[in-house]
């Protein structure tokens, strides 16, 4: 541990190491959050995982409220932004539903402790991250996936008995169960875990034609583009 | 409260009484459970809920374990009996998934506090009734399902980029998600909360199509029985 030991603030790490040190703090509380819980996750845990001492975690972030600020902060809303960003009004709805569920799949492929701590502390009423999160939802942006699937119900080409608001939730929620839960539903039935495209590829078909079996491919729009 | 002050053993109601006061503090336990969770659900918070005494309490269940065990086998495994039981080889995939959703669905109606229990102590690593749950899931039933959904494939009828078996595990997933959820997002969209039914429509309706806009109806085979 490269602790300056003439330091003023006890535990106060070299300036050079900070961004490094704070980030290894971060990714451990989450992998942390996600294995066990926020509420079952002490400092000094986080500390040892991270091997850095309790006084550096204390350094970076006073307490378990502040800690949870970066985590969402820093974290969480980088990913909803690279997940929503590119939706925009006028959209085909199967183009933006597709598109959600692909940039989703990518960003836990990159951060794999998101789906249990969405069930976990998002989901659960009482969940740590909770309130802190459904400030953060990009309302204006599911409004918009919302609006492109009733708009396509008006026009006769979306299936006329889907909420569009709840459509939209059902995607979201689709990718967060399946990836939370990929690994205990393999060992329950014996099989190998599906892999991200697998997992992506079932719940995009289920979005676009359910179990039915379509002579025509849905996607033909995204796929056959120049 | 009617405890004979001459019982053997302290706390003992009058036998006519068993039945009624073991329910209710059974009941009491369901919805402690899923409001807050297993673990910060004590013994005297139940007792309190159900108006009876924690000396009652421990009379019907020894401790937490027999409490679980009484929840699974009392409470989840019979519901899980009504949802699965009607299923039998050889039938429809389209009608055997519908089948299973609306029956669960109803099951929900009458046991409001499944959806949100099942989300945190069965799906949550770590949850306190996911080992006692995953033993009594319906394996056999599972894959009868699975096995129509893939017979529906080979027969080019049913959409072949679904995985099977997961399908299953889709349909209860949004069963579950939208109806432990369906409070928080009615009160995030400014909406009224959507009733049992309009759920179960909108499930049905993506789990039959998608986002696809069916000319024909997909579920003629069950409307139209004489």
């Amino acid at each position: 541990m490269r602790i300056r030991t003439s330091s003023a603030s006890p535990g106060r790490p070299a300036a050079s190491l900070d961004r490094d040190a704070r980030d290894l703090l971060l990714t451990s509380a989450t992998e942390l959050f996600a294995e066990r819980g926020v509420a079952a996750t002490t400092f000094s845990t986080i500390a040892t995982r991270a091997g850095l001492t309790p006084a550096m975690l204390h350094y970076y972030f006073q307490d378990r409220e502040q800690l949870l600020d970066a985590v969402v902060e820093e974290r969480l809303a980088p990913m909803i932004a690279r997940v929503w960003g590119p939706v925009e009004a006028d959209g085909d709805p199967a183009v933006l539903i597709r598109g959600v569920v692909t940039r989703l799949l990518l960003g836990i492929e990159q951060m794999p402790w998101i789906p249990a701590t969405w069930m976990r502390e998002i989901l659960n009423e009482g969940g740590l991250l909770r309130t802190r999160m459904l400030r953060r939802l990009p309302f204006d942006k599911i409004r918009i996936v919302g609006a492109a699937i009733a708009g396509g119900q008006a026009d006769h080409k979306v299936n006329p008995t889907l909420d569009p608001l709840l459509t939209v939730f059902s995607a979201l929620g689709l990718v967060m169960l399946h990836m939370a839960t990929v690994n205990i539903w393999a060992e329950m039935f014996g099989r190998k875990p599906l892999n991200h495209d697998a997992v992506g590829r079932h719940i995009t078909g289920l979005l676009m034609d359910g179990l039915r079996h379509s002579p025509k491919p849905a996607r033909k729009s995204s796929r056959r583009k120049p």
